[in-house]
């Protein structure tokens, strides 16, 4: 029987303002990359979302970000390592404090916008990162984009990473995404988006968009919730799952 | 033998601003209330004063606050206790994260600013930061203004209370500090404040502006180290303690 | 012919999040009070609601709040008055400066949040939101609930008073609003609300929860465009108030 | 007779903490660089330097900066075209809007830390200057460093630039900067510096480290006043400049 993580970006109420369906997504997810306050969050909504992620059975990450909420660390900012690396700290210490007090606690790390994308190729903040992980404690997992160099220096410096794919996104032949500024960037077919799941659940895999498979070794999916729209892209997603028999579980 | 324990508010940098000489009072104080980033201080610069601290082997408390950086967390803010609660736990992950990274940890914990004199008659306020406190650990001693509200509430929530005096603070004689709008409000004498720590450490008490001796069971004594003159007099309290065989030590 | 001002808090997208429907509230309302970047909106995203309100023909307000995005500006701040005159001066600037770039103007300014609630009884921040107002501008009328203490300090100062209602709001029968943790805080019959704007164009009144009716003078109504449901609550609105042949028309 | 214009960064206190002696300063420049409050200063303590600066005769500019407050400004963030110009917009209302209530008014832009250096290379960041510049007016100076894109971009625009130059840094013989990595990147004797501002003063020339004469046609001359030390240096440039007869007036 096959199994594959679902994971999905909560805990990103902003002023009050919340971003996604929390309560629906949480049904549905076996993984919450869950926000640290730092491009959304404060840190009583985010308790709110830690408990009822610990209600739900879902396993918690951090999502650690770029301190730059006013564009939802959407932007790259020119940190120093050590900076950088402390704040990685700050935020995965905060974030577990608060999911204790609520009956869970961090499980694993994955970088939030700007920063996720960034040490896919710039090596001073993936180290960075991966010595904020590390300095927090050497058995959190980091999820990250395969093929990436943080992957390279975060095996190398001993921690396990979770490589995920995307559910809704195109692929080029080389594994890379396809930019969102092209016309293939984003999937809307609901029927296409479950195929792209059940292929990753079943084969690691993901089709790129001139039909070539390209084997991304993938343990979770990325989903979204921030629209009523993707709400129901991952009800379908979820839905083929159960239907297939594959079972939606933490990489854990 | 007598000792005392002296706390000062360190790790306060702002925006690459140094606001009080770090170095200078670790080297003389047993116990460091440091900066959480949400009054002032960011990550990577408080961690810095936690190496410090770890090597000078003074003792580390978080200095939680409102999150107004703004005004250096000197205002009222008008939280809910559910908001305060959870911010405070967020503020002392976040420290003891940084903390064990760098060779010590948070051992105390004593609000900052508008939060530190709120809650001496503020009593949701006083109940929500017992509550953060205790969310963390019930084994954190809480550092507070000796009969306030927050004294009681957390000695009934089972916290054991620091109750601190200042050095150079006039006391009226209930108790209470004077106003900063009086004359009499802050001494500035060095052999006075010297008398004020020694009478504390020898008695617990401090005498205040009309001669009575008001008994304030105090166990540590606030000093200071944002202006070259504050460093002076701290250095001259050290002296004064020394020639009087005072020994200075964490209450721990 | 009767006519009435409808104006709605728009401009308060938040780290890239929309708040409102502010393309669809443009198309029915006659003012728009425009969040300045303290509680919600940045520059770029409010410069957008600007340049949208100048080809609507929609009337621009300045929204200011006390600097507390993380809570949407819900929270009293215990400002000093010379700090809160010269952050609404600066809030009234940094928007005015948006707005003539974007074919418009400031042409009013109403408090947001706390600071709206506040000002109904609070002096000192009364005064400061007023010598705010006038620093800028001695000729830019403040919008204000009626009855509190800030109708009366501005009016002494010289400043208009743009007396507002509220199209779902409960009132007591001394003008004052149903608290929100009352029963009959807010209306959601849209046959009521439609009547109660209908009721203040033609007499300036409101009626209270008792069946009163109270002379609130209002020259402007609130309605809202911050969810589908408040959306469409306010088409109704609009067409009952075409129906009856009442203009929609700002109060300059 | 000759005359430079002495310009410094001011109004950049931080959460009450002061940065530099703005009142030893403002005795002795001709210029301004006042903080927007997006990297540093409040807007009631800003409010205070320009008040003070228009008591002192001294010409105010706005010195806007990205939104990184938490370090000064003094990092890269990587906004799109179109936020940058509008927070540059918003920052010259919001502070035009002081200095007008303080009896003075925004009268050049010099960009601040690390958008100022950005600019000598970033193409759109350059654009993005120069657009929100003259969205508030085309007739507002940019005080800018000679050499860079920046400065032919907002020529081409039909802004004046205000070339400067610095008085106590190395300059290379292509009229860049000593990097700070480097041994000569500042100049720490008076008498130099003096020499340096003296020479700018009467040629608009400065000499660079090898000795070559570069003629950077500086109009204005950068000084510090954020320590006793720096204070102390401008004290000595001013006498100097007294000695020899050089007035110091503002290129206004």
């Amino acid at each position: 029987m096959y199994a594959i993580d679902l994971n999905a970006d909560l805990g990103e109420t902003t002023a009050g303002n919340p971003v996604a369906d929390d309560a629906a997504m949480l049904g549905m997810v076996s993984s919450a990359n869950v926000a640290t306050g730092f491009h959304a969050g404060d840190p009583h909504s985010i308790a709110g979302t830690l408990a009822d992620a610990a209600r739900a059975g879902v396993t918690v990450g951090a999502h650690p970000a770029y301190n730059d909420p006013a564009a939802f660390g959407r932007r790259f900012v020119d940190y120093t390592p050590g900076e950088l690396a402390d704040e990685i700290l700050y935020q995965i210490g905060a974030l577990d404090a608060l999911a204790r007090a609520n009956g869970t606690k961090v499980s694993y790390v994955k970088p939030h916008g700007a920063l996720y994308n960034t040490i896919v190729h710039h090596e001073a903040h993936a180290r960075a990162v991966v010595d904020g992980v590390k300095a927090y404690s050497p058995d959190l997992p980091l999820m990250l984009l395969p093929g990436g160099i943080a992957v390279d220096i975060a095996e190398q410096a001993g921690l396990r990473v979770i490589r995920e794919a995307f559910a809704d996104r195109g692929y080029n032949p080389d594994g890379t995404l396809v930019s969102r500024r092209e016309p293939n960037a984003v999937m809307h077919d609901p029927e296409a988006v479950a195929q792209r799941v059940l292929q990753v659940a079943t084969t690691g895999s993901v089709t790129a968009i001139d039909g070539t498979k390209v084997d991304v070794r993938a343990e979770s999916v990325c989903v979204h919730g921030d629209s009523p729209g993707s709400v129901e892209m991952t009800r379908s997603v979820v839905a083929r799952l159960a239907a297939e028999g594959v079972e939606i579980r933490s990489f854990l």
